[in-house]
C-alpha cells in the first residue's frame, strides 16, 4: 500500500511533468514556425496568415522577442477571455456545452470539498482506530472512513453528508439540464436556414416492381405530405453507370416549410413501421453514408452481434489489465524477477514504480480501444457521425467503468475475487466493492495525477501533430495549399473525451464521503482540463460536424449512473461497518435519484430529441414575411450529395474555389471524420479561404 | 408431498365440482325468469326481448320443455359457431383479441405436449435414481427431471428440448403479433367516422394572464396546426358557475382530417415539453375525466409514491400468504391444532386439505386486490379507462409472480428461505428456484384445477349477478325500464383476467421441460377458459370501451417474460445436476429471446402506439371524394362531454330518447368504469333501444 510519501513524490513528478509540458508548449507556440500546428483554427476561419511571409530570414522560424517569453502562461487567461456566445458563433455549440461539462464538475465538486473538509475529515481525523489496530495504514487513510471504528454513531455523519452531495449534485444537474436545453433551442432558432432544418432521412424505402426508388419517393410523399417540395436520392455514382438496381432504398426528402419537416420526422408514415422510416435528417456533413440503405431485420441482426462482441471484449480486456497491474507491484514484480530485488528496492524507483506504473499499463490498453468501438458503432449502422461518436462514449464508459474502476478495485487486490465475483449476491457485490474502496484512493490519486493532470498538460503541447506538421512541411509541402493540408487541427474527440471526464465524475462521486481527500486532486483536475480545452477548441479543433449539443442527455445521464453507484457502495461499505440502521435511509437515496432522472428525462430530454412544432411554425412564418420570393429549390440543390460525386467534380470546382465566383455550399461537407484525419478534404480548405463570401451569400438567398 | 392419489382425488372433486356447475347453467339458463341474467349482451343489443311478456304464466318463468335439457352442453358448440369476423361486429375488436390469448395458448402448447410426452416423459421414466434413493417420491415425481441422476447425458435431450420449445413459442409468438396488428389496422382502418379519429387530447395548457384557457386552445391551434377545426374543454359544470377558475386546462381539440389529427398527436408542440401535451383523444366512453387536469410534477410524484406503496404491498402481502399456507398442509394443522389429529388422519380429508386448501387461502388474498390496483391505477393519472386496466393488469401480474409463483414455490417448502432469498446471488437465485419447481409440481397441478378448471365452470353461472338481479327485480323494479338497469352484462375485466392467464403460460412453460405431465392440466384450461369466454362474450359481457386491442404488446411482453423466466430456471435446475457444460449453451436462449423481444418491439408495436400518415391521408381522400359537403362541426358537437353535464340534462333526454327525433350521439358515454358496477347509466340503457336509428344517421351524417 502507498504511503503519504509516496503520493508526494508521484505529485512531485506530475507537477514537475504537466510544468515542463507548459513551459515547451509556451516556447513552442511563440516560434512562427509553428503557428500552423498551434492556431490552425484560426487558419481555417480565414483570420490568420503565415508569418512565414513576412519578416527577416531568422524572424520567419524563431521568435527573437524574449519578452514575450516571460509570460509563458499568458495563454491561459486569454482562452478563458472569451465569452460564450463568442465562442458558440466562433466553434459552435457542441464544443460550447463540451466544455461546460467541466464546469459542472467544478460546480458539483468545489462545494462538496468545502463541506467534506470542513465536516468529515475531522469526524475522520479524530478517531485512534488505526492506530490502535494492528493495520498497516497510511496518513491518508487516517482522513478517511477506515478511521471510524466499528459500530459508531460517527457515521450518522456519512449519511447525512451522502443525503448533502446527492442533493446538491442533482440541484446542479438539474440546472444545468435546463440551461443546456434552452441553449440549443435558443442556438436552433436563432441560426440561419440551413438544408437540415426543412430535410428528413426516409431509409427503407420498400421495392416496387414498377417505378423506381427516385419516382417512389416522389410519389408518396406529394400524396401524403402536401408540403412536399424536392428529395435527393444517395446512389452510388460508378455503380449506377454499370448497375442500376445499386440504388439506395433512402433519401432526403425536403419540404417547403419547416413546420412540414417537423412533422415528417416525427410521425409514421406506412402502416409497416419497419418501412418509410422517417428521421430528421443530419446536417450535410454529419452523414454516415456508408450506413444509409441497411434493412430493419439486418440492422437488428447487425445489433445482436455487436452487443454480443462488445460483452466478450469487454470482459476479455480485464485479463490482460489484471495481470500487468498484478506485476506492476513492487511484490510482483520482485516475485517474477528476482534478479531485479536490490534495483527496486532503492527508495526513490520504489516509489516511481507504486506511484506511476498502474495508471500508465492502464493508459496503454486503452489507447487501442476507441477505433476498436467506433468500427463496432458503424457496423451497428448508425447514418450520422454525431450518433456514432455517441454510441462509441456509451460504451467506451461501460468499458472503463467494468474495467477500469471495478476492475482496478477488485482484481487490484486479488485476482481470484474476480472469479467468486459474477458469484456474488446482490447484496453482496455493494459490499465486496465497497469495502475495497477505501483501500485503493492512493492508487485513484496517482492515477488522476499521471492521467488528469500531466495527460491534460500533454494535450496542449500536440507532439504528434507537431512532429508530423514539420515532417510533412520538410518533404512533402511544395504549394500554400499543400502547407493547408498539412495542418492536423483535430476535433474534441467526443468518443474519447467525454467518458475520461465521467470517470472522474465517478471517481469524486464515490470518493466524497469516503476519502474527501481525493477531492482537491479531482477538482484541479476539471480546472485545468477546462482552460486547456477551452484553449484548444478557440485555437486548435475544428469540430466536423454540428449537432446542437445532442449529446447532453447522455452526459447528464451518466452523471446518474455515477452518483447511483456511490450510494450503493456507501450502502455497501455501511453495512460492513454494522451501522445496519442506516440502511433503509440509505436505500431510499438511489430509489429518489432515479425518479429525479425520470423527471428529468420527461422535463428536458424532449428538447434534444424532437423539435416543437410552435417554434417551426414561427420561423416559418417570419421567413415569409421578409422573403415572400424565396426560391428554395434552388437552396436545396445538391445539399444532400454523396461523397463520390463530390469527388468526381473535385478537378473542376479545385480551379475555381479561390475565386468565390460559383455558388458556394452553405454547408462545406466532409467525407473524413476520425479524429485522426491526417488531412482535411479540399472543401473546408476551399471555404475556408472565403467565409465571408459564404455568409453574404447565404443572406442573399 | 402429495401423492398421485391426492391428485387423483382432487382431480375427482375439482370435475365433478366444473360437472356440477354446467349443469346448474344449463339448467338455470333455460329459465325465462333468468334470461337477462344470461343473455344481457342481446337486450343491450335490442335483438332479445324479454320472454315474461309472453305465454301461459307458468311458462313465463320456469321452461317446461323438458327436450331442452337433455342437451345441456349445447352451447358449447353454438359458441364457437360465431365466426371471428361477425364476432368482432358483435363485441369488438378488444374482444374478440382477447379470445386469441387462449387460442395462443393452445396454439403453443398442443404441440409443444405432444413432443414432451413423445420424448421427455420416456427419457424420465426409464431411470432408477428415485427409487434406488431414499427420498420420498410420487409417481409424478418419476416422470420429472428429478428422477435423471446427477451427471447424467441425458440432460442433453432436456436442453434441445427447451431450445425447441422456445423457437415454437417465439414463432407463436410472432406469427400472432402480425395478425393482431394487421387486424388491429383493419379494424381502424373499416370503421365509421367517429369523433376520436379526429380528435387529440391537449393537456397541460399553460396558464396565460390575458386569455382563458378557451382562447387560449383556439389561438394555438389557429396558429400552429392549419386544419384545426374545433375544440371542448372538459370544466366542472358546478364549479363553473361559481368560479370560473376551475376550468381544466385540458382541452380534445377536432381537426377537420384525419392526416392533421395523427399529425398533432404525434409530435412536440411548444419549446417546454410538459406544456401542450397531445395524444390521441381515447374513445369518448373511454375517457377517465378525473385524471384529465394533472400538471406534469404531480403527476411524476404521483408515480414515485405509487411505485414505492406498490413495492410494499407486495412484499408485505406475501408473509399472510406464507402464514396460511404454512398451515394450510397437515403437519403445520397438527402442530397448530394437535386435537383436530385424529380427523385429519382421515384419509378423505388429508387429501381434501392437501388438495384443496393452498390453492384456496391464496384465491381468498387475491379477491381483493384487483380494487386496491385499480386505485393506484387511477391516482397514478392515467387518462382513459383501457390505460388503467392495462396498467393494472401489469401490476397484477408482477403481484401474483412474486407471490403466487416465487412464493408458493420458495415459502412453501421453508418460510425463513424468504429471508435469505434477497441476499442470495444472481447466480444463486435460479437455482434455488430451479430446484424446488420439480417438488411443486403438484401444488401447480391442484392450484390449476381449482383456479382454471372449477373457477371457469363458476364462472359461466354467474352466481352473483344472479342472485343481485332477482332481488333486484323482487324488491326494487317497477317498471320495465327498472328492469333494464337491474341488468349487470359486466365485462371481460381485462385487469383481472388477462394477469390470470399469464399465469398458466408461465407455469406450462417453466414446467414443460422439467415435469411435463402438468402440459395436459394447462390445455385443459385453455380449451375451457376459450369456449366459456366465448360464450359469455357472445351472450354476456358488454364491454365499455373499444381500445382496437391496445394491449395486445403487453401480452406478448408477458410471454417473453414468462419465456425467459422458464430457461433462467432451467439454467439453474441443471447447474445442479452437474450438467454444467450445457450451461453455456442456456445461456445463449435467454440472450436470443431478448433480441427476438426486441425485434417484434421494433416491428409490431408501432402500430398500436401510432397512427400511420399514410393510412389516415387514404381515409380522409377518400371521404372527401365521396361526401364533399360533409359538416364534420356538427358531427363534433359535444362528442365530448363532461359527465357532469351529461347529468344535468337527463331530466330533458329521457323523456326525449326514446323517440330518436333527438340528435342521438354516435358513441353513448358511460360513466361508469368499474366491472362491478350495479347499474349501468341511463344513456346505454337509452340507445340500446334504438340502435339502427343510431347506425343511420351515422350513416346520413
Amino acid at each position: 500500500m502507498a504511503t503519504l510519501k509516496d503520493i508526494e513524490v508521484a505529485a512531485a513528478i506530475n507537477i514537475l511533468t504537466a510544468f515542463a509540458f507548459f513551459v515547451a508548449f509556451a516556447i513552442l507556440r511563440l516560434q512562427p514556425v509553428n503557428d500552423r500546428v498551434y492556431f490552425p483554427k484560426w487558419y481555417l476561419k480565414g483570420l490568420r496568415s503565415s508569418p512565414l511571409n513576412s519578416g527577416a530570414l531568422v524572424g520567419k522560424f524563431v521568435n527573437l522577442d524574449f519578452r514575450s517569453y516571460v509570460r509563458f502562461l499568458n495563454w491561459m487567461p486569454a482562452a478563458l477571455k472569451m465569452p460564450e456566445p463568442e465562442l458558440i458563433d466562433h466553434a459552435g455549440l457542441d464544443s460550447a456545452v463540451y466544455l461546460r461539462i467541466y464546469l459542472v464538475g467544478l460546480k458539483i465538486f468545489v462545494p462538496i470539498t468545502f463541506l467534506a473538509f470542513a465536516i468529515m475529515v475531522p469526524v475522520n481525523w479524530t478517531n485512534g482506530t488505526l492506530e490502535h489496530s494492528n493495520l498497516t495504514y497510511s496518513d491518508i487513510d487516517k482522513l478517511s472512513i477506515s478511521n471510524i471504528p466499528i459500530g459508531s454513531d460517527r457515521f450518522w455523519t456519512h449519511l447525512v453528508m451522502a443525503y448533502a452531495f446527492s442533493f446538491w449534485a442533482c440541484y446542479v444537474l438539474k440546472k444545468e439540464y435546463a440551461i443546456v436545453a434552452l441553449m440549443r433551442l435558443h442556438f436552433l432558432a436563432s441560426e440561419q436556414r440551413r438544408p437540415d432544418q426543412f430535410t428528413v432521412l426516409v431509409r427503407n424505402v420498400p421495392p416496387d416492381p414498377d417505378e423506381s426508388v427516385d419516382e417512389l419517393v416522389e410519389h408518396f410523399f406529394l400524396v401524403n405530405h402536401e408540403h412536399y417540395l424536392t428529395h435527393q436520392i444517395a446512389t452510388e455514382r460508378d455503380k449506377i453507370i454499370n448497375n442500376p438496381k445499386s440504388i439506395m432504398p433512402a433519401a432526403f426528402v425536403s419540404f417547403k416549410t419547416r413546420w412540414a419537416a417537423a412533422v415528417c420526422a416525427q410521425t409514421q408514415q406506412s402502416r409497416n413501421p419497419t418501412t418509410w422510416l422517417t428521421e430528421w435528417a443530419p446536417e450535410p456533413r454529419d452523414v454516415y453514408w456508408a450506413n444509409l440503405a441497411i434493412p430493419y431485420v439486418s440492422l437488428s441482426i447487425r445489433r445482436l452481434i455487436v452487443a454480443v462482441a462488445f460483452f466478450f471484449l469487454t470482459f476479455f480486456f480485464m485479463i490482460p489489465i489484471a495481470f500487468v497491474q498484478s506485476l506492476a507491484n513492487i511484490e510482483g514484480i520482485e516475485k517474477a524477477l528476482p534478479f531485479l530485488k536490490p534495483i527496486i528496492e532503492i527508495k526513490v524507483i520504489k516509489s516511481f514504480i507504486q506511484g506511476f506504473l498502474p495508471g500508465i499499463a492502464l493508459k496503454i490498453f486503452l489507447i487501442f480501444l476507441p477505433t476498436i468501438l467506433m468500427l463496432m458503432s458503424k457496423f451497428e449502422g448508425f447514418i450520422s457521425i454525431s450518433s456514432l461518436e455517441r454510441r462509441s462514449a456509451t460504451r467506451y464508459y461501460i468499458f472503463q467503468f467494468i474495467n477500469v474502476f471495478l476492475g482496478s478495485i477488485i482484481t487490484g487486490t486479488a485476482f481470484q475475487q474476480l472469479d467468486n465475483f459474477i458469484h456474488q449476491s446482490a447484496n453482496e457485490i455493494p459490499r465486496t466493492v465497497g469495502v475495497s474502496i477505501p483501500m485503493k484512493a492512493t492508487f485513484f490519486i496517482t492515477y488522476i495525477m499521471v492521467d488528469g493532470w500531466a495527460g491534460i498538460a500533454g494535450e496542449i503541447l500536440r507532439l504528434k501533430p507537431l512532429i508530423i506538421y514539420h515532417l510533412k512541411n520538410f518533404f512533402l509541402v511544395k504549394t500554400e495549399k499543400d502547407r493547408e493540408e498539412a495542418m492536423d487541427p483535430g476535433t474534441l474527440g467526443f468518443n474519447t473525451g467525454e467518458p475520461q471526464i465521467q470517470l472522474y465524475f465517478l471517481l469524486g462521486l464515490v470518493y466524497a464521503v469516503v476519502t474527501p481527500v481525493l477531492l482537491p486532486f479531482i477538482i484541479v483536475f476539471f480546472g485545468l482540463a477546462y482552460v486547456v480545452y477551452r484553449h484548444q477548441i478557440i485555437n486548435v479543433y475544428n469540430q466536423e460536424y454540428e449537432s446542437g449539443a445532442a449529446f447532453w442527455p447522455d452526459v447528464h445521464g451518466r452523471i446518474i449512473v455515477a452518483l447511483i453507484v456511490s450510494q450503493l457502495l456507501l450502502m455497501g461499505l455501511l453495512s460492513t461497518k454494522q451501522a445496519a440502521q442506516s440502511t433503509p435511509l440509505l436505500i431510499a437515496l438511489p430509489v429518489l435519484t432515479v425518479w429525479f432522472h425520470r423527471f428529468c428525462k420527461g422535463r428536458y430530454e424532449p428538447a434534444f430529441v424532437r423539435y416543437p412544432l410552435q417554434e417551426a411554425m414561427m420561423k416559418d412564418t417570419l421567413e415569409r414575411t421578409r422573403e415572400p420570393n424565396l426560391n428554395l429549390k434552388g437552396f436545396f440543390q445538391n445539399a444532400y450529395m454523396h461523397p463520390v460525386f463530390k469527388g468526381g467534380d473535385d478537378s473542376d470546382s479545385d480551379t475555381a474555389s479561390g475565386d468565390g465566383d460559383q455558388e458556394p455550399e452553405l454547408v462545406p461537407t466532409k467525407r473524413n471524420s476520425q479524429r485522426n484525419t491526417p488531412l482535411p478534404t479540399k472543401h473546408s480548405g476551399s471555404v475556408s479561404s472565403l467565409p465571408e463570401a459564404v455568409q453574404e451569400h447565404a443572406q442573399l438567398l
